[in-house]
């Protein structure tokens, strides 16, 4: 998930303005920068170094990239007389921005241990001061640019928040020691056997319908434009696909049935000796998943998470079901609040940080569409007609992923609460499983 | 492209029926597999077992693969009395029918010397005498599943005719002896500089538009179920992208500017060096290009072919225009016959076999839509709504390649006559190139 | 296995004038031409063009490289008006030298449809006719650089009979139809189990020895110079190591305990999974080898073939013995006539083409020592003391090889007779297993 | 370099005594974990954690797994009592023992975070604590085979203490911040241009020697048994080859001409574009290497290092020369004290840690033998004439290296004063290059 936005940056003031009322920028600012830290705080200097595989990254860098983007796109440009903090760390802490220079190779960042991680914190305090001189002068923090830049690199930092913790999971899940991030209470008991209330659908009539960013808050241009699609009458599941649906899955031979998958999906199951999901592990008859709070015992009625579109894809072919279009589930979610079980922003250590059973059946409304886990949809991630990249610099690579990726949608028991909204578009490669990555059925009426 | 049909075969008796009014069956059928021994005559045994890549296969292969279709999923279970011509052979000829049993490794389908060229000639006979006894008796010609079989095994072996070429282009393209395929006349001298013309753009209306198989004439099932589409109004260049005008995109640095291409496209472009689109040579100031004629001078006028849709996506982006959606390209091409620069089933031998400057510009109406170039779309591969596998054997793998495909429109100068429609959909990753493929621009009004 | 001379060819002029006294260098070419065409006789066009691997080349390679080599090395420095039979040929049929010029690449070998086999008949023909003018023509057959590299290149030649028919095995081994090279004889009934005899060995002496060619007849300047080495007293087996004192091996875990192996040689067998010599297949209780008469029954009493150096090697260890050294091989063999199941170069059709079981045990002499397998050595392939490569074309690469790989002896079946002798090295790398390799044991006193 | 003792531990009773003479066991033991600690204190935690490449290991790693060797070797069977310190780090620290147990893949060693550094510290403590326990107890610290074992652990923990520095220096080179070690005096200015002395050579008789372990102190198993062998009269450089002398090899095409690689080394050098030793680099016409003190000019008169076998042998081509045998090397060195740049093990802080010019030259004498770089020699890694394995745990591997390494001598830069010696045989890999290792010419007389 790396997106950056194209629009014309003052077309979003009026927008920006009626945000900011709630928050004043700097305090929001503040509080991102807090959430980081306390994020990172139960990590050892040694476990905030490590990268686990080429698509993660170590916790130091997350904690200095976030850093250098506020320093690239805001301190440099808008606030007169700063000084690069370290000439040599750009070629360090910049993902993927060509425009802005070469870049240390990816799969090397964990090879970083220098500079150090206190080295890093002093960074983090360095540029904090300067963004809290840049928003406390009223002609630049009302400067539309500026504040709009501060506003994306808030939700920047909030999507770091979310890789920082799915990287380290990874990355603990690599060691036999099988760590935990940090404490966390002891599980209740797992409920009895799930109730045998059979799985039900919501139904939503087709016809013409608007999906994307609607101007209000924050949106990332990936959102934009809002437009038009034709939809045909849907119904979507009430709740989640849950560890129970996929413990039958793996019952009736799931991963062994070439005829419940997509070509290239086979080829990664048969490549990868895939047979659960991501993290699972059997023991004898019971079965554990490694989690941020460590190895945990399996509760069939949570949502099931770590699983790749292949996976889920199979899931709902196997169930007679399709995913949903993101443009259904963007409906659909309109007008449900975006609450759930999400990373607390104010209160991280009360965080469950693993997807929780929702309420009781039974409503004939739609649970958990917010939080616990992102819901792979059946669509391709691709531009919204009309999307046009902008011109400049944190503009040029809008589009640039928009290809060979699947959209999902809703955020998850680590995205922060805030950050996420109805037509909010995450999206990763079909065979991916190391995002707290789930499904919802759907089925056409 | 692979596809095989899901629908309710006997759903289509109707259509069927309409069409078989044109043209008996046992002599479309005649027709199709005496083209495909012509097609593999100018090949001498050694040509015929070469395998120049593992998405490639040989034309021996082709020859023996599209037999045992017919054997498999006609003269099995439709002729009473066929015995299997060689039970060792299935293993050898199914390419993907997991249900249909195992196969030989793909990558290794040029290391079958065995059956001989000889052998595989006389497997094609003998199952041309069997299918000639089942479609004269009139009780099994005219049962629908029968026909609807035939039909299909008809399509399945000119996209296989297509294969062969574009496989034999590959393989004599590794060899640096340059072979030509066969004896073609000398090109004409090449035309002055191309008009200095700009290129023109044709307008469509936008709205609620239907796309999708009509139900009048063959179809494959991934052109179903037809449906509604909302579009925005939009323009299609008047013609396809021109090799001049791909020298110009080169000439501006367009292989060298990251800012021009999508994350993976650019990726490739590093690991794989590329420069100028596949069978490309330089030789001082002038190009080359290999074909089936072996090499020769590039054409300016000629459309641009033998490019991967990152290239296409690229070439638009540098042009400040786009792809069309697939539902753009079917729209427009709805009123527009199937004819033009495609492979002549009726006299192979005085086909071009490459892609050829079209008629002179400016008459408002678009040209070349069909032959000369598939056309990349900017739409991803995916089940149409509504669509829905279909039981059965020869059903089971439907929607199996919906994933990870980009939809190309319009056929080429290697597909058969009457075999492309407007509805068509053939589909190829993103990153492959072997394909006669080449681009249109699309622009919103 | 690709050797170069490296010494003063004209110091080699006495031998070969000795040599030469027994038959004409015409003859001897000629010879050796014929037989060439002979193995090659039984292969269709198709089998001709195949690469099963990129270490194998194609039979047409081995027909038209063998060519290219008197061609090159004979024909142009040495025919005035010779004129190059395809000027772009060289670039194809090169194997290995650098300073002739670039390179097809190895693994693309398969891909070369064209030219056909035919042409590469003309080809051999043309050559053939030059040779004989050559070799006809007293002030130049008698120069003794010609005839030193005369000998080489039919040398050479014999090299590439044997890589053909070990090629065209592997190329067979890949086709699910497992052809058989031509029509052999069907196998006698399998001996009963084989006699109880316990191993018996034979005791040489310690003490200073001469290993190295010692300049009566030719010789690879790999066996030069002959010099002294310091032996210490050992015993050798008196046969090979038979596919039935494998089957203990195999039957005591032999391929799944990692004590038995060198650490390359573990992570060899895990990585590809060996759980038998290459080409053993079991069908039940019973196992039969693909061979070049198809497959065949394992004869428990014939010596083991097809393994590799690491398996070699392991055996040794489970039997409490090891391999024997090069320098022990040779001494050994010394008085022992270069003689046994060898390729029959005068009628090859009656050769068997695979190891078979030895005369009766207990004469107390080392038997099948040639023909039948390679035996692997415990010594790395390293340049003799003194070796020393000579300026000019045709040495420049001499002891290009000599690192990582090992040392074998004594010839196999597939091996011309006459072609092989007591101090002849040859050498593959120690995971190599398609040659016919297998070992003999040795020990200290 | 990873050796283990093969030879009946009894045996070695009476040399061990009269080693322990010089220094008391207890005492040896903590002096040289002192050291190991001393090596790892100028690292912070993050460079404790990190692993540049699968072959080397972290420094955290190499501090536990030495104590894992004396736990697993001593403790457990020998201090009654002794309870294993953490049951799951025996799966972290056992390097490659497949007796003891399954392991931690080797490529995710630096996966590792936990256990922390603080963790390993305290494991070294208890460990020390009892080993103190166990060497103060007469019953137990005389038996012989305590204190063979103890021998033992105190060589491969000073065989790890070289790891550490090398495998550190790599990660480093890894960072674009080219962090330094630890501070380090500036280098004096460098001399003026190397003397244009020739380089000379030392001329040794041939004749039957002696070679290997004489008995005399400690020796790894694979130095026995000594043994007799031949050899020619020969001589050696008086001094390694030196950066002035491979700059020389750079300009003159060295790395660009294919006639002077081994096969192998030349394809490897293609496919990793080598132009110079590892960590070099050009800075307009000045060059530079990354040493453990950072970048530093590079001295053309101090002994080159960073180089592959492959290397060394191309040099020794393009010279006319040869590398020496390890036999030639071991007799040439048979009577030179083992002194030289080394790693001081009483004051490594005062180490200059790089190669350094040696005295001046003229002395007819080597020069140079011991210290500064390992020296590759022409011998392959074979076991010697008569070399046995030992039953047993700690033996259970011998041998288990010897295919497809070279052998080097004489010790480095980094090698611990008083662990080398003239028979001591070190291995690696022919491409390999991130050890300190160089070469030294010889020649036939």
């Amino acid at each position: 998930m790396r997106t950056l936005p194209g629009r014309d940056l003052s077309a979003d003031v009026a927008s920006l303005a009626a945000e900011s009322g709630d928050v004043p920028l700097a305090e929001a600012y503040a509080a991102v920068r807090r959430l980081t830290e306390a994020l990172a705080a139960p990590l050892s200097p040694e476990d905030q170094v490590v990268q686990s595989m080429p698509v993660a990254s170590p916790a130091k860098w997350h904690l200095a990239h976030t850093t250098w983007f506020f320093e690239t796109f805001l301190l440099l440009p808008y606030l007169p007389g700063w000084r690069v903090f370290d000439e040599r760390w750009g070629f360090l802490f910049n993902s993927y921005y060509e425009a802005v220079g070469a870049r240390h190779p990816r799969p090397q960042r964990g090879l970083l241990t220098r500079p150090s991680v206190a080295e890093v914190a002093r960074y983090r305090a360095a540029v904090d001061v300067a963004m809290a001189e840049l928003l406390s002068a009223p002609a630049r923090r009302d400067c539309p640019d500026v504040a709009a830049l501060v506003r994306l690199g808030i939700n920047h930092e909030q999507q770091h928040q979310e890789l920082l913790l799915t990287d380290i999971l990874h990355a603990f899940s690599c060691n036999p020691l099988r760590p935990s991030y940090r404490s966390f209470h002891a599980d209740p008991p797992l409920a009895a056997a799930p109730s045998a209330a059979p799985l039900a659908f919501v139904a939503f009539p087709g016809g013409l319908r608007e999906i994307g960013a609607d101007g209000r808050g924050f949106a990332f241009d990936n959102e934009s434009p809002r437009h038009t699609v034709y939809l045909r009458p849907f119904r979507l599941a009430e709740r989640p696909v849950s560890n129970g649906d996929w413990l039958a899955f793996i019952g009736d031979g799931g991963y062994l049935r070439p005829e419940l998958w997509l070509s290239d999906g086979w080829a990664t199951v048969q490549a990868e000796a895939w047979r659960a999901p991501l993290y699972w592990q059997r023991d004898g008859d019971a079965w554990s998943a490694m989690t941020l709070a460590g190895p945990r015992s399996l509760d069939p009625v949570a949502p099931v998470c770590h699983v790749s579109f292949y996976e889920a894809d199979a899931y709902a072919r196997w169930m007679g079901k399709r995913l949903p279009s993101e443009a259904e589930w963007e409906f659909a979610a309109g007008r449900v609040s975006a609450a759930g079980n999400l990373l607390d922003a104010g209160a991280p250590q009360r965080s469950p940080l693993r997807p929780l059973p929702g309420p009781a059946a039974g409503s004939g409304k739609l649970r958990q569409l917010f939080g616990d886990v992102w819901e792979w949809t059946q669509s391709p991630y691709a531009p919204y007609p009309g999307f046009r990249p902008a011109a400049g610099a944190v503009g040029e690579y809008n589009g640039k992923f928009m290809c060979n990726q699947m959209v999902l949608r809703g955020g998850s028991c680590v995205t922060p609460a805030g950050h996420v909204r109805a037509s909010y578009r995450n999206f990763f490669y079909p065979h991916q499983r190391w995002q707290f990555a789930g499904l919802r059925l759907a089925e056409d009426v």
